[in-house]
């Protein structure tokens, strides 16, 4: 079993990539899981699934839950579909499609709703929010200014309860030679909010 | 049921508290139980318990754990009951004594060490290395360059395997009055590493 | 003499203070002076001045430049006045009063202007961009998300050239006791631009 | 001229590089001139100049200061001397050798000293010491976690006065396409102190 642990936080060498595809950080895939406050059996939307690491670390944390991979790229779906094999995975569900359009297309409507950025964040975002029951979450990545403003604003005009929004600058000491050498990792912005009423 | 979610990062505001006593905030929590890579049925050790948060989030991701913490503060020590109590909690067991003393009357072995920071922080870990199984992790937290120092060379010392640093510099957007002002959350360094072998 | 220096950064405790009244941080006030990238000679208009720091700054550094130093609370503007003796300062102006609304009673335009922050923030950079010379300069602080976009939109909108953003989030090692404690200091956009034609 | 302003702050881009040779970022350096504290006439030694950003700045704020800048690669030594060329610098002598095996050499003794890393970086740092006049100011550069250790315990054992350790995590928001995307400089760490007496 490639990860037996209870704990997310796979290390990202684990995954299998594609030159030029971005994956989702560890210590930002922490963050954006705690903001999704999963529960045991539900279903997630993962929009811009990219590798594929947050839908693996959700499958592997609640394995009775349907996770809802959509990515628009064929060769990116494909790569999630790889590493849902290479972690033993069978309850992700890869959707070939484009942000928002392909919405009507799935019949599981969502508990929780991760996006993962795109110009189109705020029509997402929207459309989601009309599909979520009472308690639904969402958690957006932002790592342009643009989209800071445009999911913050989002959240604050659908009245979302609870918004939280952190910003992630982690640094990693990592193996230079014979150095522990200080390197950072991207800084973005992890926003999040929840539902109140159907 | 206080936290019914089957992912970690608790709200820091959920937990009881004790003016004086530091909490280990939400963000860094998730850093350190990721460090930890928990398994399902195990021994933690919580040295320097503090408020309890870490071993709380552990009691629940790991419902068959058993999670020692130490915590030598009385006060302290019966603040991480009430937060048992709080959040429904019964495989954690407080003990009361000096780290790394009363290492001695714990007949329980520890899988998993979290070591939460103190002037002997390099004696604690020798002497959890030695208690450790072959697979057996440390995570310690330094807030300060001495015990970054002490911790790294503690490490390298004892030939951890897969040792990982990183700090974690999370700005939070607070609410203050009608604006979200950036505020920092004090940086942290979490390490930690594996026990090749018995 | 109190800095005697040819250098900016004169520590944040050479400085007398009021309690409440915020104090641009040293690291801080680097990074604007060198967004304001000043002349020997010119005018320079402080804008929410605070406690003094960054017109004492430029005073010492630009002995022939004039800064108008513009601060609505009396209390306030006196502490400026005292900072200016403290330092031996005489080309600052101390100006009691409103912004935007008391700029139509400074008879000397400015060549680079510094705005604090604020809610007026934008409708501040609006105005004083009228009244800047081409190649004149704008830096602007954003503790708040609002601002960071109400400045970032402003600059945009107006067509400033070489637009720069940069978050300083600075991290300073702290004796406390015997340790060397990691401690943050509150993150900060800094905006600046330069106005093209007159 | 290439840099008129009287402010530091010279925008990367403005020196002449090359392949590999890492280059002080701009807020970097800020935080690095200002732990210097310059006086109007001294003598500076740059250890390990790089490009020479750093010893431009300090001759371009300083124009009767002597600047002695040393580098071991003849074509490191060779791209500082093109890059004082460029700012139009009369003020800087570039010396070929190690560090500090070469400080024999150099007649002027220091009043202030920048080290830039290395693994000699202690014993480089015992050797100024000895050259510093009372009031003698050292500043250096760790980016590993060794050095940061080794400059620390070095300016205690010499018992430094003011000792100053800033980390700087600054993120810039960099245009890519139409997005202004959050990027992060390198995390450094800058230390700095005085000598008491000669």
């Amino acid at each position: 079993m490639t990860w037996a642990y209870k704990t997310p936080g796979i290390p990202d060498e684990l995954f299998e990539r594609l030159p030029g595809i971005p994956l989702t950080k560890k210590e930002v895939r922490l963050l954006i899981l705690s903001g999704l406050r999963l529960e045991e059996k539900s279903v997630i939307w993962d929009i811009g699934a990219g590798t594929g690491t947050i839908s693996i670390e959700i499958a592997l944390l609640c394995p009775k839950t349907t996770i809802i991979a959509i990515e628009r790229d064929p060769d990116v779906a494909n790569l999630i579909k790889k590493n849902c094999q290479r972690f033993g995975i069978k309850n992700i569900q890869v959707i070939e499609g484009n942000a928002p359009d392909c919405f009507n297309n799935i019949t599981q409507k969502p508990d929780r709703v991760c996006i993962g950025g795109g110009k189109s964040v705020k029509e997402i975002l929207e459309q989601v929010w009309d599909l979520l029951p009472a308690q639904g979450r969402v958690v957006a990545m932002a790592s342009n200014l643009e989209n800071l403003y445009r999911i913050s604003e989002g959240l604050s005009q659908l009245q979302a309860r609870n918004i939280e929004v952190v910003q992630s600058s982690i640094n990693r000491l990592e193996m230079r030679g014979l150095s522990q050498v200080f390197a950072a990792i991207a800084p973005i912005f992890i926003l999040s909010g929840e539902k109140i009423n159907d």
